[in-house]
């Protein structure tokens, strides 16, 4: 065997024991809060055929699409023209590709088990997406997405349940101050309809979906640049600096595209929510890139973080059409999980320093270990996580790995230990040892997972 | 777009929702266990650079690593000659591959953070391989693994703590009857070197690998095949169809490869095992087909169940070398995961009949949506997890939709319940439906998820 010096793909990620506890934490949280809104987990394979991947996210997109190489002779079907181009020869060489998100399998999902699924059907999945992007900071080849999504309804309540599960969640994240934006894109194709600028509907969402990132006047100059009238302008600016209540900008907006019939069923999509929930800020400059969104669509941002957006999403009338499968209406969000990791660790937030309820076994000789087992045994039958030092090792050593492992608590045996049933249990956070029954070391514990 | 006839790529599958509630709480079961034994958890990359995957596999298995096409321009570097050749241009346009299994990953990742693990290292690792197999009953191209590996310890603690959570683990899965066998390599290599066939030791590991298959008959004519004297032929199936408890075994073979050093060296460790677990059934005709293991060898299988083998693994005593680390000794055991799935799904194993405390809040007017949502949350707000009907349905449908997705219990709203404060609760198991007010609700969906 050759000697190889080790390292990662570029863009992609080792996640070690420390990164792990903070990953499988949240991810926890995300789907204890998806199960108490009743969304079902499943998962679609990592690989999936090119002609279902491909075709679905534009041109850019698809040139990001990771393409497996087909297994064998694979050039076997291929001609000399094939060869000359790396374009003609990847459709010949490679049939299948990696997930490039959760969307396009869950409709392909959908419309293979139309027969089976009870709809509307709730599902949540959190799974690795895979991207051929230049990896840069924030920004990998290999990441996690998590997508809820309602299919086939066309229902307000999901908008309104939907609200409350973000709430719900980021407060079990103790990630407060957070603001749930919500627009719906008929009342923005009333606001083309109303300037004359139909035509220009999705341009103008994606200059929108910009002024975050180049600015009010920036935003102006690029409206005027692409010819829209000057009244147009006007129209449109005023009503993205309008500022007020729900209420006030449902009776603001109301006004001006009294004469769109989408705007005002827009509108009337907005005021059926607001009998339900009110816990959201209704924004006109909201648009969202995706072309796909045809109502309502949403973005959360934390007040107190510089992060960007930590999800968003919206509702589309046809998830599966691309499938042969029509009126499928649905609704989805999706979670920037990834950034959530980072923004709780960068945080120091609380819900991340767990105390875990581990103890570190550990002997002063290694006669004593088949006695240390028989205490393992014990405590592992009640619950509690036994770190078991495997090596003839000093003690010194043994509570610098319990340091290193995270540790919290070590529990010591020696001969004198043994004889008198009394053992030595020390707390590595403030270094205090006190002797305690094995009966009292077990309560201790699981105290302590109780108290977690 | 065009439309698509949806279909999976061969050999995947989709995991809806049932099939994942299995999934998941076998999982955590797996990952509760490996907690309380001390294990952390890690995670590698599903893409590696090709030069760490291949060549650990031999040929056959080199054949099997699903290759990642370049992106952009990948013909670039190829000259006409790598254009004849689909081993030779596969070199030049793939140099990522997906991770064919979890033990090459882990000595990547511990040869690249050498420095910062505290050794002994304790890692489990649950996450998908891919394999370009031919896909067959059972047998698929991208499935989990599970491994639980001790990295840099020589320690017998470390095969008496397996043994031990490996009870605890099927104990906990409900799977009994389970056989933990043994074996030590080292004793195999006695055998070998008493009988004049070190020379032969991996070709004698591979046939006795496959006494299970081919039996006794058979494994005799292969012995005698391959030019084994009738002596050691003798020799060699008694010592495989001994019979007796561990220790007369120790006593027999202890006489027969008295002269062997490594051959008494794995007496040796086998009896320092004995004094800390007797948990297990020595079987010399357990050998592991995999060249790497170099002490201890082990297998578990169910004695009710025809599946073969659940778990298996072994001590080895380089995993690094390949990347320039030395003397990292370890010993790891793989779950067969994929194959626990099966096994429950097919017993109906009273662990995945999960009673889920689920509640459908159902509503016989759209009117009633608004007090319906306050309810979802004061149920939420105690742990429950709440489904609410989204579109405006018939009741009947409504108890469709429960029953569909397994939903156990629904609590009906509507004029009456909402002026008396009391609710129809419906259990959808017996059918019997009884008048509660919220609270009695509350209190008894809690005693059921404390039931579990």
């Amino acid at each position: 065997m050759n000697k190889i010096k080790p390292s990662l793909a570029k863009g992609t990620r080792d996640f070690g024991p420390e990164e792990m506890e903070i990953r499988e934490y949240v991810i926890n949280i995300f789907k204890n809060i998806f199960d108490l809104y009743g969304f079902r987990s499943i998962q679609t394979p990592s690989i999936e055929n090119v002609d279902t991947i491909t075709g679905n996210y534009g041109d850019e997109g698809d040139k990001l699409i990771f393409r497996i190489l087909n297994s064998g002779d694979f050039l076997k079907k291929s001609d000399e023209n094939d060869l000359k181009n790396s374009v003609k020869l990847k459709s010949k060489i490679s049939n299948r590709a990696l997930r490039y998100d959760l969307t396009v399998p869950l409709a392909r999902y959908v419309s293979m088990n139309q027969d089976k699924l009870s709809i509307p059907f709730k599902r949540y999945q959190i799974q690795p997406v895979w991207r051929a992007d230049r990896p840069q900071k924030g920004r990998f080849r290999e990441f996690y997405q998590c997508d809820v999504d309602y299919i086939g309804t066309n229902s307000i309540v999901c908008e309104a349940e939907i609200i409350d599960l973000v709430y719900s969640l980021f407060n079990k994240l103790k990630i407060d101050d957070i603001d749930f934006k919500l627009n719906n894109r008929k009342i923005l194709q009333g606001i083309a309809e109303v300037n004359g600028l139909s035509d220009n509907f999705n341009e103008l969402c994606i200059l929108i979906d910009k002024i975050d990132k180049i600015g009010q006047e920036k935003f102006r100059d690029e409206l005027i640049k692409k010819g829209y009238s000057s009244k147009s302008v006007k129209c449109i600016t005023e009503i993205l600096n309008y500022s007020g209540t729900n209420l006030d900008k449902i009776n603001f907006i109301e006004k001006i595209i009294n004469d769109s019939q989408i705007g005002m069923q827009g509108i009337k999509e907005v005021k059926n929510l607001l009998k339900l929930s009110n816990d959201f800020t209704l924004d006109f400059s909201l648009a969202r890139g995706l072309s796909y969104y045809t109502s309502s669509i949403f973005e959360v941002k934390s007040n107190v973080s510089d992060m960007g957006s930590l999800c968003g999403g919206g509702r589309y009338d046809n998830l599966t059409e691309n499938f042969g499968l029509r009126d499928m209406p649905g609704i989805g969000i999706s979670f920037g999980i990834e950034r959530i990791f980072e923004l709780l660790k960068k945080k120091k937030n609380p819900v991340v320093q767990i105390k875990k309820n581990v103890l570190l076994l550990s002997y002063l000789d290694l006669k004593y270990l088949p006695n240390c087992l028989k205490i393992a045994k014990k405590l592992r039958n009640e619950g509690i996580s036994v770190d078991l030092i495997s090596d003839d090792i000093k003690l010194k050593k043994q509570l610098k790995y319990a340091n290193k492992n995270n540790i919290p608590f070590v529990m010591i045996v020696g001969e004198d230990e043994i004889k008198s049933d009394i053992y030595t249990f020390k707390n590595m956070e403030n270094g205090k040892q006190v002797k305690n029954s094995l009966n009292e070391i077990i309560t201790k514990m699981k105290s302590l997972s109780l108290n977690e």
